[in-house]
């Protein structure tokens, strides 16, 4: 079956699609750790060179992601344990940031919830004489073109390094509010790739860019799409049914993403799935998140 | 099929189902109206006896539905037009208050967005000598009940009416924010229908109880549930296939809600789908809301 | 010189008055504690009498009052010892709660920052099975009297005990944000000694009410009369105008009054003074508050 | 007695002073008008010179005053005619803005109420191809110099024209939430005339800039000194104090400094004078400037 390309911002979540069809990828590293007494899993995913890139479909570098429940609940310690464990994944991405002048930048909209990550990390952020902190809003607010906004500060400010924070969009809810994804490769907004307007990154600003984003939805679309391939992956294990499979595969994408229109169109707009206690997640994340950027820097 | 019983809060949706069956349902009375040259469209499901009742597991009463996509748009013009048509539903609910004490009550989570609708109404509602304002919370937040919570308010300032302001569930995402539903029938939060510490009713608060309701969101599961059952129509529409429809109505519902439960579980919690710009909209139907009920009540 | 009555709500600084004026007062304790390294002091007011009560302006009961600069800063190890010391203070008043069903009450406005300290802390509050939280908002948001709203779920729900949260007034700017106090004696708002429908008090709701509370604004009238009585004060120091503080003392209240309301009266309506970080105060000093109320109650 | 420099943004209220003493100013035009029955009156102060510029401490240019009750009232008519009255006078100094690229800039602190004014205006300003909106924050937030940091956009973006958006302090506690100051000559935050890294005027940025604002706040210290001179003025009236004027004519301007620091010094920080209600009013404020400004641009 032709795969509808579903939505994803995680690098781990482009790389499990492989693993799923046994495919080894040549370019691409893969490492995992565990901290914490398992509680904690560290994946860092290494992209080396173009034919990496070209099957990610994301840019040279590295992405590391922290998978801990414990994100999702009240427990003290353990939002702690995993504030030290960004703050350290970080420091080692930062490189030597002595004397650096830093900006951290929050991407997103601050009035909407599942979008609000980043400006609320904003808010956090403790300004020193060399650390510059802004929450630039989105195109549909200032008329600007995000990148264009953080070029333009860049040239004034000439900071070292930027930290950019950012709410993602994840393939499966499991990721939402449990993962946190760092990497060292830029932001590229939707098919942004290679587009210089949309780009943060070092290519198109001159300085390290650290992005750093927990999922906190995940497309209504691709909710659709699952439910159908499970149905059909249940339905093909029977000996009735054995061609529908087959016989799915041959659907072209085109009819495919016809069906999930017709469920989710009328809504008139983008859809979005997100738990019932997305404000309460995003307000603790955004308290991990700032904290350890904060150690991270001072 | 076996029907999962998907939830739904609008009694046109129940009645919607019905239709779709070719079913007449003795008890039931549909009626529909179009006004401003037919943006807006009124609905009118009378519940006349316990036959209805039954078919359509929601109390006996009228439940009026307001639909106008006018509702998602930022037209001055038909917001008002939207307003006035609310304001008139509502008079013809509430009959005579001529010095009437009304007690009006904004249900939901204030800090959870599609679901503040009803408190973010209670902001706007103008404070009369007989017109009291509250906004309860949810049972997380103050640990009772939110039907004894009114209780104890309607016993202290003896009101003669309440009307109260929830965001609903619908089945289907086209209803978002498009709907508004209002009904004299009290509110039986989930299951409560019986249940007299939940039900906000006249048969537990002793004063006829109008509430107004517009859906903001779509239970995740339904969503899936959706997903599947318009797959299996496709699929059975060819020759291949044909025996797949009668093959899924024998699956059993607990066979279909466990593949629901596998795409969802992971995350842990209730998922919902909801529009993007859910804030906005919220913030938007606040003011129409609160409007209304500021006219009808002056 | 006719005192103007100055508005204040702390025990503490109605004491002061007196003190200043080298008066004993009958009925009236004092106690003076310090912890921390002298960081913190804590006095205590204790009302014995009737006697003690009419010289107080205040009923008979204990008024703790607890100081520290380190309320208004950022420092996570002073804001603990604050937190512990006010938990310990608060469980003595509290006395034996074992199996105790508590309602804590957020009085005040959340829509107006000064004000909004009562239903923030409520926001905080750890919801058990005997321990209920609401914020019943202000009149002119309501309708209703607080204190008739809070009699209402008294009667609904048989609390043990209520701890009530409010923001209140102090004489001195210096009082702001660096004092909590806490009494066993319930509140009455403004004038309402004795108002029934007013009071929030073992004797109108039959259970005890300790009530917690932070000066955050100072009426701007008292900041005037302070400008004018500091001015006197220098002025009948020279040998020119020694006979000014008689003929001030002479002055009666009603044209001092004038003075005043000439200065503020434009405004059209109620000024206070309050610090420009108001709203990081306000969030600081909610933490704190619902920290040691969750402390003491579990 | 030598003059205390009290802060004022308001030009209305600098040329005041001057009346008070009847000094006619060269180089500074007043003219006077009233519209909608007299309830709004408008003023225009043109400095026209450097000797207007040094009296009036205010760069060249004209300041345009609309003073009118009704902002503090919720009188959708009134309202509407004030919001009229601005987008005229708004277009007058624009002149001719066809096809002109417009950059909206919202100053000030969004988390500090009577501060987040110029914020909350963004919120509602309709971005189209041709103008941009932003809410840079203040350097406490973002650790840049609010002008450098518009320096930066306006290099990138190129508008033609810069609206600035700001909360002033004024002299006067009846000025607040009545008074709007429109002026084509920029802002100088503070001591900041001449300082280039501070100024946002057509000198640093080589566009027009265009500021609105509203006084929000008096300080506190021109309360206590109003406090003062007002009880001088009315000691001096009779015969036995005559002398006291020029007594207090003659105390300089530190000592009378050093009063006003023992009342307001203690509490740590810069304390203001603001309405009880400053919440409701700068709400009210923001869609009133929002839809003027929208008007004139459209």
């Amino acid at each position: 079956m032709t795969k509808i390309n579903m939505r994803t911002d995680l690098a781990l979540e482009t790389r499990e699609q492989y693993k799923q069809d046994n495919v080894e990828i040549s370019g691409v590293i893969l490492e995992e750790n565990k901290v914490d007494g398992g509680d904690i899993k560290i994946t860092t995913v290494i992209i080396e060179n173009e034919h990496g890139e070209k099957a990610m479909k994301k840019p040279k570098g590295n992405y590391v992601t922290i998978e801990a429940m414990g994100l999702r609940e009240i427990d003290d310690a353990k939002r702690y344990s995993i504030t030290k464990t960004l703050k350290e994944e970080l420091k080692k991405l930062i490189k030597n940031d002595s004397g650096k002048r830093v900006l951290v930048v929050g991407l997103g909209n601050r009035d909407a919830t599942p979008d609000a990550l980043g400006p609320r990390v904003i808010k956090e952020i403790e300004i020193g004489s060399s650390i510059y902190a802004i929450a630039p809003g989105v195109m549909a607010q200032t008329g600007m073109e995000t990148a264009e906004y953080i070029h333009a500060l860049v040239k004034e400010m000439s900071p070292d390094l930027i930290i950019a924070v950012d709410a993602l969009a994840a393939r499966k809810v499991n990721r939402l509010n449990t993962t946190i994804q760092i990497s060292d490769t830029g932001i590229c907004p939707g098919s942004g790739v290679g587009n210089h307007r949309k780009e943060i990154s070092k290519r198109t600003l001159g300085i390290p860019v650290i992005s750093i984003g927990v999922p906190t939805v995940v497309d209504a679309a691709t909710i659709v799409n699952d439910a159908m391939d499970k149905l059909i992956e249940v339905l093909s294990a029977s000996a009735a049914f054995e061609s529908l499979k087959s016989s799915m595969e041959n659907m072209d994408m085109y009819e495919k993403y016809q069906l999930i229109k017709e469920i989710l169109e009328p809504a008139g707009g983008d859809m979005y799935v997100t738990p019932k206690d997305i404000d309460e997640n995003v307000k603790n994340l955004s308290i991990i998140l700032s904290d350890a950027i904060n150690m991270a820097l001072n």
